[in-house]
Parts: structure tokens; sequence; C-alpha cells
């Protein structure tokens, strides 16, 4: 794409067709699942129902959906975006969203990773989390609301009772109903202790839920027949802070035993907030009015089966990370090759060199592409720990499984999101001006992503639960025993030349183990200087663990004699050097404490 | 400002008063202009018109301007922004940029550093950059408008006949008529190499101009009763390439001998961008039809008056980086000194503590506040040179201040705009989910920003020019020059204890100066090489430099006994640890060469 010197008034061309280019890289997703160890997984009693060509063939049919209707609604979904009307608290959504949508519902997407016994397909999480980045590529708006609708499953699947079950399941499941989470109040963000919406049980068992809730993604639409919302609130007898909290399940419609739709119930969208980005997907503001509700699990188990949605949806929110700068990555590098601009190595005038023939260019695609890679990697290797700890049979093995899940789940989520910030960014400056301008895309990318590190719990919420949550857990033997396991791994000399990329890895393990020591003595004794220290740390965390999987990845390649396997190999040596050597740069701030942060008011 | 549940459809409050707050930073200013040599400026013969307590008086009376309307009319200029009617190719900006930019301009402050010759003032240029970062934290895109005639004022001072002067200075100085920059072509973007514009003389002597020209900011506009063009084109005898091209004024309105306006040239804005952010500057599309100029300075001289404009331009849109920044820390301190969330330290429910006193919002504050004050630093390092360099009697005393305005011109403009983007996106997570909503005005900071990097010379193409042009000079005396008087600087011990910043610091001008050898080295024997770790270099020495700057404020604020002496001590600690550690991380991607790039194709 050159440049399109825009005669016209301030039209936008919002319904032509894909305005970014987005193809979906299959090749590199499947061999990123078998990094975080899908043939193992495949090989376990549970997944006898399917195989890697399968699995393959499903990659492969969903990048087909990405690369047309989903991808091709994106642009509309900022330009036109949901749209409120205050006077019925109703939102629409653009032709293009149905369109898409219809097809994903259709196709029986949605239910691809869920138990056969509601109707799902019960394939591999991890495979659904590469579905799931194909989405958020062509059109992360839209992806959010299966996202949150997975999310309802979850919590429903874990904490209902079989009645809930059965009346809600199997259409959250087909996405014809979706689902949201209730969480956040005016003045109840980040900390849940001080939220006020409140439930009372009426004569007949149900419960009559009241409050205002805040940022409920996609709250209120029109894509969907039914959209039931759960929602965190207090009961009358129930003590203060988070332990007092309940889940109630809360449908727009209520549901007549023989599944039918009744009576609209009494809450709505009363505001819906305008975005920096995500522009397709409302972001409302729910007021609850006697409500009809259930309880779902046992009262006040509200934080429980909240974990259990936020769980499910951190690795969803992490993928948004790759997704965002896949796109970013393969527009940057479309834009790149076909624009002129100065000269290079030997070209003389009149010749001129496509951008992407410059150093300083090529190293932003690779920084774009490589720190794309090492998400994906970081969060197919917790999802894939994901799947092996529900289908090993219970023991040890399964124990660990769980375990890396819930120590990689934060770092995942938080450094996935941070680069697909960077990525993005980036993807603005590889096309200069053009990137500041709306109409090539490019700005879009930056201005959807940049939710993602705040969402799903911000990351320096992400960086506390790891820091204070995860690695003490058993006096720190899981982060220990995932660093031995790496440095095993390290050691390993593979096929093919990685030793630049190995020795500035091991290098920043060795800092991850210092610092690692640091914090797990610290969090006890100054728990401030670990808490100052703990952003830092999750963001050396990554680099390093990320670096340790894109050597992986370039063995994997070279023993399967993969096509782009030397590509692949320079590309962990990059990623090294530029992304894991940086962030050892961090380790002088991890452990400096609190005291240095006294000087945070203003002067002047 | 708690958050604000938006209950109504979706109007945006755009006229009542400044959104976000900004209170300009005029004690840190000055303190700033000190650390850059103010006194000693002050000291020469030229500025015996003027002293401390002035420059200070003009700060004060400056920031209450930006305090009030020009920061009050920032939300309505991203919301509103610049009309254009394609119709007849004019563009309107709203009622509030007359209002303000009036004031701007009856207060005399246009000119204030310009000379008294052409009704300036003669401030030194440091303090125009003061002046500049306040109107740029206030309401950058109106700020632009002063910067572009800036430009065209120092094109015509520097290349200008006597009577172009006597035609135009005297109201561009005061900013009654505005100027602009037209290089850019559709097909010639940072590669001047490709203009095809092209002009013929008519038999008056005078020139007629034909081409388009893209990204011309503020290029029409309403605030200005006529706008002056400065157009690069090339002339029907000219050699291809740079070395081809002629600089031309070409104003709106033809200027009658008498200084009356005459008859509308022969141009027009034939588009208008939709920008992500800056909505208020238009940037313009530009068709020149034969229209009527004249040679600016020598024909074929156009590349030299193109720099002498730009020049002029890096170290103000440099200060975008530090004035936007500036902005998002007072905006991000103000809320999360409101906002409660969460407890820490001995805080006990029910009571809770405000953001601010959380110890990872603190580190977001201070990275935020400590990357913009070193960005202050350096711009008006930079920019103190410049004056000294125009001041000084000729001879190795002024010799050496341009070299380093040459040196440290393309790291200021572009570590400093890098800067800006960190701190605007960091201000964005510091407010979680509000900085996501774009009434809070957080948003804007980033939108607004994101072009700093890219236009006026995009952030790589400074590095080349760092690492090309301005290290090899005689031989790379200049930057070991710095280096060396870095060193000495460091080894004094100061008032009060900077060890931890001093020893940081210290090891970061080592890698710099092994960088700079090898850099030095390299140019010659692999330019390639020396491309692929220019961006990184460029990054390392900002840092190391700003360190440096951020320990000589902390001790002149010891030695004047400033009453925040001990918190700016502990600022220079904590951008040593923070930023300065962090960039030496870089050492080993400067120096690893162009080979490593051969992955940047994509995958999958």
């Amino acid at each position: 794409m050159s440049h399109q010197v825009s005669t016209g008034p301030a039209k936008r061309e919002v319904s032509s067709g894909p305005a970014t280019p987005y193809s979906a890289p299959v090749v590199e997703l499947l061999l990123a699942l078998k990094v975080a160890g899908l043939d193992q997984l495949l090989a376990l009693d549970d997944f006898a129902h399917v195989d890697s060509d399968a699995i393959s063939s499903v990659l492969e049919e969903f990048g087909r959906l990405a690369n047309g209707v989903l991808a091709s609604s994106d642009r509309v979904g900022d330009v036109i975006g949901a749209q409120y009307d205050p006077a019925t608290g109703t939102i629409t959504t653009p032709d293009e969203f149905h369109r898409a949508f219809s097809h994903f519902v259709d196709g029986g997407w949605s239910a691809l990773a869920h138990p056969r016994e509601f109707g799902g397909g019960e394939l591999p999480t991890v495979v659904s989390l590469a579905l799931q980045e194909m989405f958020a590529s062509a059109n992360m708006a839209l992806s959010l609301n299966p996202v949150l609708t997975q999310g309802a499953i979850e919590a429903l699947l874990q904490w209902g009772n079989d009645q809930q079950k059965d009346i809600y399941l199997a259409r959250l499941l087909t996405s014809e109903w979706s689902g949201t989470m209730n969480l956040t109040e005016p003045d109840a963000g980040s900390d849940l202790n001080e939220i006020r919406a409140m439930a009372h049980q009426a004569d007949d068992g149900t419960w009559r839920v009241s409050g205002t809730k805040i940022f409920i993604t996609w709250g209120e639409h029109d894509l969907a027949q039914n959209i039931i919302h759960l929602v965190l609130a207090r009961t009358p007898d129930s003590p203060p802070g988070t332990k007092g909290l309940s889940l109630f399940v809360v449908p727009k419609f209520l549901v007549n035993p023989d599944g039918t739709l009744g009576e609209r119930n009494t809450f709505r969208a009363i505001g819906m907030e305008h975005k920096l980005g995500i522009h397709g997907s409302s972001t409302c503001v729910m007021q609850f009015d006697d409500a009809t509700g259930e309880l779902v699990g046992p009262r006040h188990g509200g934080m429980r089966a909240m974990f259990t949605m936020m769980n499910a949806a951190r690795l969803s929110i992490g993928v948004q990370g790759p997704a965002v700068g896949e796109r970013a990555f393969q527009h940057a590098f479309e834009y790149a090759s076909g624009r002129l601009q100065g000269r290079t190595g030997n070209v003389k005038p009149p010749e001129r060199s496509p951008l992407v023939d410059h150093p300083d260019v090529q190293r932003m695609l690779l920084l774009m592409s490589t720190m794309t890679r090492a998400s994906r990697l970081l969060l197919f290797l917790a999802g894939g720990q994901k799947d092996h700890a529900m289908h090993l049979e219970p023991g040890p093995a399964r124990e660990r499984a769980q375990q890396m899940v819930d120590l990689l789940t934060p770092v995942a989520k938080a450094w996935s999101t941070d680069r697909g910030v960077d990525s993005s960014s980036l993807g603005i400056q590889v096309l200069g001006g053009a990137g500041f301008i709306e109409e090539y895309g490019m700005a879009q990318r930056l201005r959807d992503v940049r939710i993602a590190p705040i969402y799903e719990g911000t990351n320096g919420i992400q960086a506390i639960d790891l820091v204070f949550r995860k690695l003490p857990r058993d006096g720190g033997k899981w982060v220990r025993l995932l660093m031995d396991e790496v440095e095993e791994s390290l050691a390993k000399s593979g096929g093919v030349d990685l030793s630049t990329a190995t020795s500035v890895v091991s290098e920043a393990i060795m800092h991850l183990r210092d610092s690692t020591e640091w914090m797990l003595k610290t969090v006890e004794s100054a728990p401030d200087d670990a808490l100052a220290g703990a952003t830092n740390y999750l963001e050396l965390f990554g680099s390093a663990i990320g670096g340790w999987l894109m050597i992986e990845r370039a063995r994997l390649a070279s023993a399967e004699g993969h096509s782009d396997a030397e590509r692949i190999a320079l590309e962990s040596d990059f990623f090294a050097v530029d992304v894991v050597a940086r962030s050892s740069g961090l380790v002088r701030s991890i452990t400096a404490g609190a005291h240095r942060l006294a000087a945070h008011a203003p002067q002047g």
C-alpha cells in the first residue's frame, strides 16, 4: 500500500473489505502449539478423538474465517462502532458485525474446547487459544464477545447447579447467547472489597439484584438473543469485604422452563463509554433494579467463582497481545516491502530501496515479530499446562501442571499485552507519517490493544499476584522447579547453532534466579520493597522464559526439518540480544527497594 | 477526579474549561534552564538587556497564559478539531482556538527570541524552548502553529533578501501571519531526492510553482490573515537528487508593496488527513498550480535552506516529549492522589489508600516525571549551546558550542519524543480503565504525542544523523570531548549524596564510550552494522547524558538550597537505576551487527 492522497472530504471508507492485510499464521501457530506440548497432550486418553491433522485442519479452516469476514468487519467496527440509544438503553452493532458473528456461531466455532456433554468439541483449550488469537487479530472488538461468554460458561460449568447448566450452557456454548462478567463498580475498581451491589432472596427462592456496575464489556448489544450476566453482589447477611460476595446469574430475558424466552429482566445499560479503541465492542454502565437472578455456587462463594471466570479470561486477554502484534507486523511488513524510500546497500540512483531493506526498519520488524512469537509461546505454554492439569491422572504430574498454570498465567497475561502495545507502536513507526493517519489502519492497532494491559486485572496487579501469591507457594518450590527445568533444557545442545541465544538466555535465567530468591526473602520481610520491584521482575521473568521458548521453538523447527528453520534460529538470537539482554538491565531496579520511590510527588 | 459514570448519550463536554489539570512547572523550568547554562548566557554582552529575574517573570507570565486559555482550548481542539470544507478548500478551527491564539499574538509572545531588528525580544532561544514546552503541554495542536512559523522565520532570516525580510518577517514574528514547510510529496517521504514539484521563472523574475505536497502542518487554516509557505521544488535546469532543489516563498495572499494583501494565490488545500491525534491542527494536502512565489536563497540551495528550518524545528518538536509527559504526569498524579483503591502499608479496613500510596503506582509516576525532566534537560542543554554558538565571540568556544548543538540535537529530539510516548502510555496505565475512556483526557495525550517520534525526521533518521554525520566529525573529536567532560564532572563530588546515581551513570558512560568507539570504527567499514545499531545507540546516548544532567540538576538544587533538593537527589537516583541502568542492557544489541536482521520476513 503506497500513500493514498486523501482528496475528498472527511469520508471514511469502511465497508470495502479488510483495511489492512491479515493472513492467519497457521504454520507458526501449529509450531507454537507443539512447543507448548500439543503432541504429549494428544497422546492422553481424553484426546483420543482428535489428532494432529485434525488440529491442523481446524486452524486452517478457522484461519479462512478470520482472514475473511472477521477481518473485513474490523474497520467498520472502529469507525462506526457500537451505537448507544439512551432513550431505550439499547446498543446496536454494525451490520457487518452481525454477518461476521453469524458465521462464527453457525460454524460451531464457539464450543470447540468445551465438554461434549453440552455440545462442545472437547479440543484442548490451548487450541482454542490459537483460535482466539486469530479472531482477535482479525477483529479484536468482536472477539471479546465470545471471550466474555467463555467466562460465563466456565463459571456455570464449575459452580452452576444442574438446572442452571441445562438452561444456559447449550446456547452459551454456541454463542447464540452471550455472557458477561459484572464485577467493577464506580467506587470499586481493582479492589472488590468495596462492592455494594445487593441481592435479596424472594419468596420463591430466586434473588433480586440491585446496583450499578461499570466497564461491562458487551454488557448490552444486539448480536445475541439473550445476554447472561454473572453479577457479583452482597447478600443481607454477608460479612464485609470480599468474603461477603456471592455470584448471581441474571439473564437479560428470563428463560421459561421449556427454554423459550420470557419477560425482559429489570436492568438496562444506562450508559456506554467512549473509548480510545475497540469501538466495536460496547463498554456499559449497567443498572440493576431488583433484577431477577439465581445464586451460582455457594452463598459468599462469589470470589472463588469470580476467579474461575477471570482465570479463564486472563489467557484469552493475554492472547490479544500477540494477536494485535501479529496483524501489526504483517501490515508493517507489507507496507515496508512496497514503499520505496532512499537507498541502502549497493543501490544507486535512480533506483530506490524499499523501506524493508533498511537495517533499522528490519530491526523494528524483527522486534515486532519476535515479541509476538515469544508472547504466543508463553501463553500457549500456560494454556498447554492447563490442559495437562485438567486431563492428566491425579498425581504429581497433574499437580505440577496446575502449579505451572498458576505461576505462568500472570506473567503470560502481563508480558504479552505489554509487548502487544510495543509492537503496535512500532508498527506506527514503521509506517511513518502514514502510521499516524487513521485511514491506514495501524493507528487502530495501538488504540485497540492499549486496553489489554489494563483489563482482566491490570498488569501491575498481575505482578503482585505473581510475587505475593504464586512465588511463595510451597516455599518457592515451583518457581525454582521451573528455572531448574529451563536450565537443564538450555544445557542440552540442539541440532542447530543457538549459542548466542543460549548464552544470553542462560545469563538472564541466572538474573531471574537471583531476583527470585530476593523476592522470596523480601515478600515477608519488606513487602513494600517487593511491591516496588514486582513489575520489573515480571518483565524479566517473561523475557527470560520467552527467550528459552524461542530457543525451544528453533530446536523443534530444526528437528522437524521446518523449511524456515534457519530463519527461526536467527529469530531466537535476535530476541535474546534485543529483548532478553535488555531486560537484564532491569536487575538493579528489581531489588532497589521502595525507599527510592519517596520522590514521586511533583515539584515546580 | 473520581470515576464519573457517564449516564447520558454520546455527548462530550468540550467547552467547560480544561479537561485535565495543568500547572506550568515554572520553578522546575528555571532550574533546568540554569543546568543548561542560563547564567553564563546572560553574562554575555548580547544579553545585557535581560537578567535572571526578567526570565523568571517571562516564565511566570507565559505560564499563566498556558494554564488558562491555552490549556482550556485543548479539549475542544481534540473533539471538534480542524474542519475541512472540500468545496472551498478552507479549514476552520474552533472558536476557542481563535480566542486562545489571539491572546498569544496580542501578548507579543511569538517574537520573544527573535532579533530586535524585526520586532523581536532577543531573549535566548533556550528560553523560548521553555515557553514552547508550556504551550505544547497546554495545547500541543495549537502550539504547532508558531513552531512552523518559526521555521519560516529562520529560513527568511538566514536566506531571504532584504525585500523578503521587509515584507514577511514583522508579521511572521508576531504570528499575525503563519508559516509552513512544504517538503514531503506523495512519493517522497523522508527521502527528498524524489521531490517533483517544479518552479518556472516568469518574465518579471518571480516564479510559478506547481506540484502536490502532503503532510503540511497548519497548511491551511483561519487563524492568520496570511499563510507564508516555504516550498521545496525543482527548477527546469536543476540536477537530479537533492542538489537540484530550491526553496520558494509562496504566500497564500500576494503582498502588495505597501504591505497590504493582494490577490489570492493559485494553490489550495485539496485534502486534510484524519489523524490519530493533534486533531486541532490541520494536516494538509496542498496543490500548487502555477502559484506565484519567489526564490529564497541561491538557486539549488534548497537543501541548506531546508536544514535551517528543520534544525530550528527539531528542538521545538523534541520539546513536545517533556511537554506532553509533564501534563500526563500532573494528571496521573492528581488522579492517583484522589482515587481510593485497596490498602497499602498499615492501612486497615474500612480505611482505603489512595492509588498514589501503592509502590507500583509511585514507580510509574516517577518514571513519568524523571523521564520528563531528563528530556527537558537534554533539550535545554542543546538549546543553551545553540545560544552560545550564536552569541559567543568567534573562536574555539563558539566552535565547540556549535558542535555540541549539532551532536546533541538528534539525540534530544529522538530520545525526548520517545520518552513522551512512554510517559503518556504510563499515564493511561496509572488511570487504569479510566485511562482508556476518552472523557478522562489521558488517551488524548498518547494520541497527540505519538506523532512526535515521526515528524521533523523520524527518530530512526535522527539516529542515522547522529551516527553517520555527527559522530565522525573531526574523527570523533566532539563526541569524545563530550564524554570526557561528563566523566570529569561525574568525578567531582557534590554537596549531596549522589553515589548511587553517579556509579550507575559512570558505568553507562563507559558503555557509551565503548559503543561510540565501535560506531566510529564501523560507520566506514561496515555501514549496515552501524545502521543496525544506531537507534539503540541513540537511546543509550540519551539515557547516559540524561542521567548525568539529572545529577547536575540535583547538585545545583543542593548548592542553591532549593527547598526540594532532597527529593531532586532521589529523582536522580531513581532515574539512574530505573532508566539508565536499563539502557545499559542495550549494549549487546548496539554492536551485534546487521547479519542478525536477515530473519525479518514473516513466516507461517
